[in-house]
Formats: C-alpha cells, structure tokens, sequence
C-alpha cells in the first residue's frame, strides 16, 4: 500500500478536522495513496507534542520550517492561523511540495496572486479547503445548475451565518487580527463566494457593504484590557455574474441563533435550488412545470446516488457529517496527487474568490461598484 | 348599529379581499361601525354589476366620479389598478371622504407626496393597504424588537419573493405597465420595505440593483404580439438605517416556486427574530443567554395571547387565513375612523415606503449609493 | 337573494367559529340561499341576547326549544356542549327542520343511532361539524388516495393531539363529564377517526387504549374544591380498514406544545401522503418512480387548483385560516340544503365514526380487539 | 500505545460501518486502547480477502471459527447476517473474548437469553449495536427526561419507517429469512424499542400487530422465480411502561419516502420532547411556564455542550454524520473494555429489547394484549 507522507501546520479546529479526515479518506475510499501522519508543527515543540499525539501524528515539531524540509513530509498542510498562510505555502512550494492549505488563501488578493505564481512557477500541485463545495448536496445543486434542470439561472442569494462573535465580550482572536486578512466577509464570506463561482460562475462586479458590530474587545477572556476591532463582523454585496446572472452575497458571525447557515438558493428560469448548511444532507428542487395542484419543492435527502455518499453508506437519509465532508475534500486531493483529476479550488480559484473578498471591502470603503478585474 | 358606507373601486384580487374583510370585521371584532357594502365602481357598467352582486355591494356604476360623489359613499376604497389610484384618491380628498387605498400608493414618491399634501391639507383620513404589516406575528416581531427582547437590531435581512411572473409566455398586464409605476419593487417590494420600517425603522440610504428578466411579454394570453417590458422583475437593495443598523431588501416575481415568501429576520445585539409569510402563523425567536445546550430558536405559534388573534378563534395553532389579516386591518381602519387610534400606515407613511422604493430604482439607474431624502 | 334562517344554540368556540363562517360563506362562495343570522339560543336571555348583539344575530333567546318552534329558523344549528346535542337535535327533527350539529354527535352510538333513525324516519337533512374534513388539502389527500397516485392504501397513523388539559389545575368543564360522553377519544379522537374513514374508508376492527392522567381537578378556576376525572385524557387504537390496510389512531389533549397537531400519514404501495393541521396550508407527497437522486417528498401549498381556494385569494400559498374552513362546511351545507349534492359527514357518518369512538372504549375496557359492528 | 485487536466477521451495510468507527474513534477520543483491525472473516476466502483489503483489515478468512481462534483477535465483532449471531457469539463467548454483536441479538428472546447466560456465566463483556442510543440527541432526550424538565412521562409515541422493501420486486434477502428471526418489528423496531426503554423504561405489556405487505417475493433480482415472505413488513403495539405511562412503537420497511424515520416523541406532564433521525442533529424541545405568548417548541442543534460531539467538531450545528454515531458506541465499547464505565446495550439489554419483539409477534398472533414477562 503507497503512502504519502503528511506534514500538518495547526492543531486547532480545521487541524482536528484535516486529522480526521486525514485518517479516514483511505478507508473510505481505498484510495491510490494511504496519508500517514508524519509530522505535526505547532506554535512551540510542547503544543506540537501534544497535538501530535491526539490527533495521531508520529513526530512533532515547535519549527514548521523543519516541517517542510523533512524529508518524509510529502504534502505540506496548512490549517495554522491565516496570518501565517502565505509564508508557509512559499515556503513548501519552493521546496517543491504540494500544498493543502486552509481558506481564505492569504490577507488579500495580491498576496493570493503571489501565491498563485510562485505554485504555478513551480509547477506545485495545490489544494484549498472550501470544505462545503464538497457536500454532495453542493455538488448536487451544481450538477442541477448546469445539466438546466432549472433553466437559464436568473439570481443567487446566500449567506453565512454564523453567531460565534456575538458576545460583545468574546475576545479579541486571530480572525479579528487585520494583519491576517479582513473580518467575517473573508472568514465565512469565502465560504458563500466560493458557492456562487461553483454553482454559478464569476462574479464580475458588485458594490459592498461592511460593519464592525462590537469595536473593543477584551484582549483575552476574562480581562478589562480591551484592543481595538477593525475588521467586519457583517458583510453583505449585490453581485453580477459573468453570464448576466445577478444576486447577494451575506456573511455574519453575529447572527444570534445561527450555528451554520451557509444557504443558499439559485433562481433558474425554469425552477429553484435551495440548500442550507444547518441541514446539509437536504437539497430543495421546485421545477416548473408540474401538475396544476401537485407543484410543490421537493425535498431531496443525500442518498447513495449522489456523489461520494455511498462510500460511506449505502442507506439513503441517513446522513453524513461535517468532518466527512472534509474526507470528501482528502478523497479529492489524494486522487488528484496520485495522478487523477485536479483538485479544485486550487490556488489560482481561491485568488480568485479571493479577488471577490478584496472588491467587497474595497466597494465598502469607496461605496461605489467595483469590478473585480480592479482588484 | 351606527353604519359606514363603503364605496369601494376595483373588483379584482385585492377588491374581492377588501370586500371579504368589510363583510367580515364588524362581526369579528365588534366595531364601533358597521361597514355598509353601498357601492362598487368598475371599469364599465356591467362589469360593476356583475361584482358587485359577487361581492356583495347594494348597487354599482361604471364611473368612480359618480361613486365619490354618492352621498352613502363615506369611505372610498380603492383597489384599482395602480395608475389609478392617485386620480380617485384626489377626488375623494377633495371631496373630504376618507380614503381607503391599496398599496402602492402611486407611481413615484412625487406623485406620493401631492397625495399626502393633499390629504393632510383637507384632513382628511387615509389608510393604505400593506396588510403583512397587521399579520398578528409581524406585530409580534415589532413588540419584541422594541422591548429590547433581542437587544438593539443590528441588521435586517428580507425579501418578498413569488413565481407569478416566471413563465416568460405569461402576459403584459397592468402590473407591468410603467405608467403605474415600477415593477416588482413597488408591487411586492414595497411590502418588505415597508416591514423593514415597520419593525426597525426609517431607511436613509441604500443602493440599489433591478433587472428585467422577460424583456417582452404576449400582449394578451395565446397572442403572439408582444410588448417591451419596462420594469423590473428582480429587485434588491443594501439598506442603512436611521438607527445605524443595515440589511438587505429584495423582491421577485420570477422566484420559481415561492408563492408568498414574504420573509425577514432581524438579528439584535441579543437575539433573532423570523418570520416567513409562506408559514405566517409562525415567528421564530432566538435570545441569548439561554443555558449551555438547550440554545435554539423557538418556534411561536399564533394564538390568543396576540394581538387580534382572539377574536378569530381562541385556540392556539388554529391559524389565521390571508382575509383574516384584512380583516384586522379593516378593524383599524374602522376604529380610527371612529376616532380611535389612528391608522398607521397612512399616506404619510405609504409616501416613505414609495421613497425608499424610488430611491431603489434611483440608484439602480445611476450605480450609486442614494439618500432617500434625495427622492 | 333567497335567504335561509338560522337558528344558532350555544356561543362558545365553536358557536362563535359558526357565526363567522355563517356570515362570510355566502359573500365569498355566491351560494343559492343566504344564511340570515336569526336567533340565537344560550343558557339564559342575558348571555343570549350578549352573544347574538356579538355575533350578528337579529333576536335571542334563553329557551333553545323557542328557537325550534320559530318560524324564522330554517335551520337549528347546535353549538351547545355535547350533552345537549341529542335533545336538541330531536326537537329540531320532530320539527322538520334540518339540522347542522357540533361533532361529536352524541354520547355514544347507541343514541347517535336513535338520532340517525330519527332523522331519516323524518327525511331531514342533517350535517355534522367536522370541519377539518373540509380543509381542501385533507380533500387532496383523499383524491390522491382515490385516484392511486398513491398506489394501494397500505397503513393509515393519525393523530390529533393537543394541550388545553396539560395543566393538572385546568378546571373541570362540560368536556370532562362523562354524561356528554368520552373524553378526548371523543373530543379529538373524532376528527382524526373522520378523516381515516373520510381518507381509507371503514374501519372494522381495533383494539384501544385510555388514560387518565389527572384524576381529579378543580371544580371551578381557583377553587381548591375538587372533582373526580372519569374520562380519558389520551386514546390510541391500532386497527384494521375494511380495505385491509391497517394503522394506529392517537389523540390527547394533554400533549405539551401542541396546539393543532392533528396530523396524518398514509402510505400507499407507491407513495405517501402527510397532513399536519399545525402547517393545514400544505400537504406533504411522495411517490415511487422518481428518477435516482432526485427523490423525495413535495411539498404542496395550498392554491387556487385545490378545492374552494380560489374563492378566498386567486394566490397559492396565501394561506386559508381555521374559519375560513369553517366556511367552506357552511357552503357545502347550504348548496345541500338548496338542493345540491348531499352533505357529508351527515348524522350517519357521524354515527359510523361514534362507533369508532365507543369500540376504542370498549376494547379498551375489556382489553381485547373489538369489531366495530359490536358497538 | 496499547491496542486491541479487532476480528470482525462480516462486511456488508454494517460491517462498513463498524471498520468506518473501529478505524475512527482512537483519533477522535484519544481512547485508552486502539483497536488494531487484525481479522475479518466472510463467506468465504475470496470475499473476505477482498473487503479486508477495502476495510483496512491487516488478515482475511473464509472461517470465523479460525477468527475467534485467532490469538490477535482480542475483540469478535459480529455484523453477519442475524442468523450468524448466536453460533458465532456463543462460539467467542466460550473462546473467553468479548462480544460486539449488531442488533437484533438473536431470532428470538428464547436464545437470546440463552447468549446472555452463556456471556454472564463466562464473565465475558458484551455490546449490541443499537447505534442511535448513541446519537448525542438521544442522548439528551434521556437526559431532559431523567432531570424532570418535561415532568413525569406520560406517554412515548415513536416509529422506525423506511422505505427499503417499498417496491414488490426486491428480492428476498436474509433480512426476509424467518430462520433469522422476524421481519421488520425486529430489523427496525428493535430501534424504536431500546430508545423507548433507554429514554423511559422499562415496558411491561402490550398489544401488537403485524402485517405482511408483499407476499411473494423474487428468489434473487430480475428473476421471476418467487419465494413466499413469512416476515411482516410492518408492526405496531400499544404498550404499557412499568412507569405507568403508555405510547405507541411501530415499524416499517414499505413506508414509501421515508428514508431514516427514526422519530419519537416523548410527553412528560411539563413538556415534551421530539427527536426524528431524518434531523438526527436536532432535538425540539417544550417546557410549560414560558410567558404567554412567547410559548413554542425550541429547535436545539447539536453542538459541543452535547455528549461526544466537541471531539467531532468545536463548533455547534455543524453536524454528526451516520458513522460518527457508530464511532461513539466504539468509544463506549472501548472504554469500558478498558476498564471504563459498562457499556450499554450488553447482551442482557439486547434479551429486554427482544422479548419486546417477541410480545409484539406473539400478540399479534394471539390477537390479545400480552405481559412482556411471559416470553
């Protein structure tokens, strides 16, 4: 059994899950190429040490640089906080080694593009984890969308909600640091753009709309010490698609009561596709046409005739997980390295959405329309 | 039993619901009048006879002059069509009768301005008809933002979507008609802006985005003469409010699949609030502060201890049927003419709503942000 | 306009539901004969003669047997507790007049037999107040059962649960005295076992079961002064349809949060139909043969393709409210009385649907399965 | 790192989804043992070496006498077909190994208790697959009813409904095979039966029914020779818990649509609880005593403050998926193997469950209520 040797940089939320799904895509799948967990680095040799033994790492490191040079490290993934994206991704990419790296891909789009350059200079495969265009229900509305079943697509209208920085006291993080990028609309906001492009297309121009909620937060849990916010905790855009499509684009994570509202919902001219990341195993379908009196959405659970669903089984309804959409995203990254089809959202993609980040906050600061060829 | 005779213009959907509600109100809610069905005006004679036997009036006439100018006429209702009804309104002001006025008021917030003038000039009474505004779960949501239940609001998400303009084969009507006014933003939009300043407050600045989908329609049913399509069938808006809250506003008549997607959701500092129209009997409710594991949005169902709800039926759960909001607002209506409370929303208000509805189209037109005071 | 008078006894919830429905049917349906609200009949003169001025009614009277004898009343409709449906109901019939009757029909079979066979002997008409029967997507669901979209009727599960007796210090009221007959197996047990025989046809056999959950309660709100519970306060039965399809019927009126849960599936060998009351504006479909992974359950909103919509709002998805169901049994009731296609559920059907109830009670007093026909 | 070695005999449905979990859950839990896939057995050399390389097992063979033989097995794990469970369960109890066997236990309560005694005799641990006990949701249904916040249980209404046998040519399997126990009151109302139990108690009598929808059935698929069905397609039972409260079960495998219909409701005399696996992440949740007006059922996500999810995913409503439900019962298995806290449902638990199944065969063939201690 051919194994590829994982160098993972970050332990927190997404470095748990990349380690789930890490240690599962091949049992799932079978796959051409068994990860096994090489090495894990982290802020210093202690957090590393710890980390590498729960999340089932065979060494550890306090040195991400020692990382990419091991020689038994064979893809270089980065879940660490984003400010630190960039340099890690160069470095593994001048090294030679295929990158997976956590979204948003860099501060802005210039970095992004950089970035883009140096992978493709290289010739470095790379990955992004816009975990949610896995779910199949994502892909499913995708497939929806171009094989017209709705017709011609007239709008889109998503979001991301989430509501983890409600408390006016939750503390100052690296998501609020500026230095790493821009606020919800590049934390979730990616997340509902990287959608739009998949089901949709690019998005050419837009005019945005930004908002810092809570302006002070305490430096740590618990203090009186408090550190000015300057990125956005809501962020929303009315976008044009290249095919003439038009919509809007939400992200908050100040949405009380919301704990995963990616959703959205495509408008063709023949009918209508909507899914919802609270219940991500769902996909609604309403196509015109039907009978006077039995029109109605169909509500489609995932089942063993979508995408990646019957590997993990083969009951219809009986749901997938978050971290088994992340397997879904391993299953593609590992197929592509050993030859397969290409992983996408690559780097250049994920500029891409990146560039849509970059034109919202620059539309919120000008309050004018943006192209996003400006960015 | 002290009487009130209703003289009503127009006998098409919104007329058959006025006349429904008339019938119904006194009975319902024990008014201090009764409304007396005295006279139906429509396009020509014999279709005014022929409604007003269906809806239930005394007598009828082809000429709405000779209706404002009959003497058992002591409200004038007007459910015409839209380029209507400024022309009808005037006269019954200047007639000094009260007036009773589907929504949208007129074709543009000018015209809506000579209207109030007008009115506020004779003092005379006006009402105008966005009847989700007396849906008791729309009051419910006002009272909980106004209480402070979910803190103060920072933004405000709605749309009003429906499907009855999808088929590109469907015909002009008079909805389309510019000379009415604008499309889908004055016919459903205005009912969502006119929540939003119900439940939040005044709007002050907004951009704006429509598009026409069908560019030319059938001029009559099975023809295959077309016309050009002026107006919009898609419209949104990013909105700022007075109280330094924002949002969105959208509307569609071509929203495959929606029937009465007349939904917001306003998130506070402290909580959210839902409500779709689709299900209007409901309001979902999220505070913070609920205990570790049971957080979660509450699910409200309509029932005695609203407003207005009682008189309908003194079960929970039972619902409210769509006639049923008019009938609530033709209770107000009724009262304020009494010397009760005074109707909210008047022409007044109804003149706000079409500016917010202007300055959409404003924008759209010229790609930039507009004050609504500009309209 | 020919006019029918009408007789109303009793004021309560239902008695106030009728009046409604008794003024609005004629406006919305345009029926042969209009109802002409005539005398109501309550406890005394005063609550009578406060009801009727409430209601709509031209006279009162403390004297229901006044009523029957009035030549004003065409039709003596009985909204009085259950206990006195059977006395009035044969005065009424002695009388020749046709009767409109609160469900359920009488304490028990055997005198729901007595009424049947008075009514017939007399050649009156007769019609019974199970309105749910009327709600036109529980008239789709037996059409789609009827017409086989559904395949074979396979299993029936029904329940109608509410909570208006959760509070063990809910007083004691006619409900709960067993001289009226059974407890919610009656009260709400009855509306679900309707629309089983309305929906799959007779049932033949069962076997039930009652519970008692408070035992004794307040004689009167506040009293410390307690009585005795005889009846149930939940039912379930399994049982077997004529058609040999089989299922289980529940109903409480103690069951925590629910408000109008009366709720069925019926699965057939080719698809399913769903129905909740709390959501009565849609229906719930599923049929086999759909293509792969584009399976599953449609919902339908009501609209104007749907029985009696269109008379209340040319839109789908508007939304019917409980009176204007109430309605729609009143325009049935009069096109019968006009001459137009009988009435259903009459004394008979409601006498069928009685000896549901009793076999429940009994079988669930003897502990065994009971055929219908004992009873 | 200690491990423990894990035989596993089977590879279907189930057998997946155990090697999905056995491969899963050290890395999610950090547990104090790793099970090491040493074995796997299946019909026969070629079939099990095929699924030990797809499943990640190190060794394969066609005879599970040689895998409880087998020194490296420390563990037999049994998802054969329900047939296989006794022989190979009383084969690795006598062996001295522990036993993780799915459900149902055994054919009938007679031999189940029969593994029970030979497991107790031989002090060896037992666990029975009864996953959806594990279901942090179910999990919190208990806990809301042991802490009293929805009162005394009064009743516990639940189904277990798909649809996998809905069309009348799928062929007979071993699921139909009556010499492997019953049909489907024993595949999925075994579920419903151990939530019933786990969540209220114990049932003491009950009155059940069966039916058997397809007769005949094609020996395998596309062929037109039949085999007569024994097994029934759906069941249901009024029962009686020792608590005093009563409820429904029922069962089916022909419910058109349905897909994972694993739903149950629980009343208590202050609230009630609702849980259905088609939304296996959400639990609605009522309590009494909430303001007027602001009554309604609550819709909890699961999230990190809920049993075995925070390993999964820090964030709330992100969602578990059908095998990390199978990687929590792994968890419990292996803990209490360990050392840890008992793992439940043992064999014992698997007899109660069954002798429930039993009554309901036995009373549906009797046609009277039965004490669940007569089997």
């Amino acid at each position: 059994m051919k194994t590829i040797g994982i160098g993972l940089v970050g332990s927190g939320f997404m470095g748990r899950s990349h380690a789930h799904a890490l240690r599962a895509a091949a049992g799932v799948f079978g796959l051409p190429l068994t990860p096994s967990l090489e090495l894990l680095a982290d802020v210093n040799d202690d957090v590393a040490a710890k980390a590498a033994k729960a999340l089932g790492f065979a060494r550890s490191t306090g040195d991400w640089q020692a990382l990419i040079a091991d020689p038994a490290v064979e893809l270089v993934d980065i879940t660490a906080p984003n400010v630190f994206h960039k340099p890690i991704a160069l470095a593994a990419i001048e090294a030679g080694k295929p990158v997976y790296c956590e979204k948003p891909l860099a501060p802005n789009a210039l970095e992004a593009k950089q970035m883009v350059d140096a992978a493709e200079r290289k010739g470095v495969k790379t990955a992004v984890g816009f975990n949610y265009l896995k779910n199949p229900m994502v892909m499913l509305a995708r497939e929806i969308v171009a094989s017209g079943e709705i017709g011609e697509v007239i709008s889109f209208r998503g979001i991301h909600a989430e509501d983890y920085m409600t408390d006016p006291l939750a503390p100052f993080t690296w998501r609020l640091d500026a230095a790493g990028g821009h606020g919800v609309v590049a934390d979730l906001g990616s997340h509902i753009i990287s959608i739009a492009r998949f089901v949709v297309g690019p998005i050419e121009s837009l005019v945005g709309q930004l908002k810092t909620v809570t302006s002070r937060r305490p430096v740590a849990p618990g203090t009186t010490e408090m550190r000015a916010v300057e990125v956005d905790d809501e962020a929303r855009a009315l976008v044009r698609f290249a095919t003439g499509a038009t919509g809007s684009i939400e992200a908050s994570w100040v949405a009380a009561g919301r704990k995963m509202m990616l959703a959205f919902e495509v408008t063709g001219s023949k009918g209508t596709v909507v899914v919802d990341h609270e219940r991500f195993n769902e996909l609604h379908l309403y196509t015109t046409g039907q009978p006077h009196g039995r029109e109605g959405f169909k509500t489609i659970l995932a089942g063993p005739h979508h995408d990646s669903y019957k590997e993990f089984c083969p009951a219809p309804g009986h749901q997938l997980g978050f971290n088994d959409i992340k397997t879904i995203e391993v299953k593609a990254l590992i197929t592509a390295l050993a030859g397969g089809a290409p992983f996408q959202p690559d780097f250049r993609e994920a500029w891409e959405i990146q560039r849509v980040v970059d034109a919202i906050v620059q539309s919120a600061r000008e309050e004018r329309w943006v192209e996003v060829t400006e960015v």
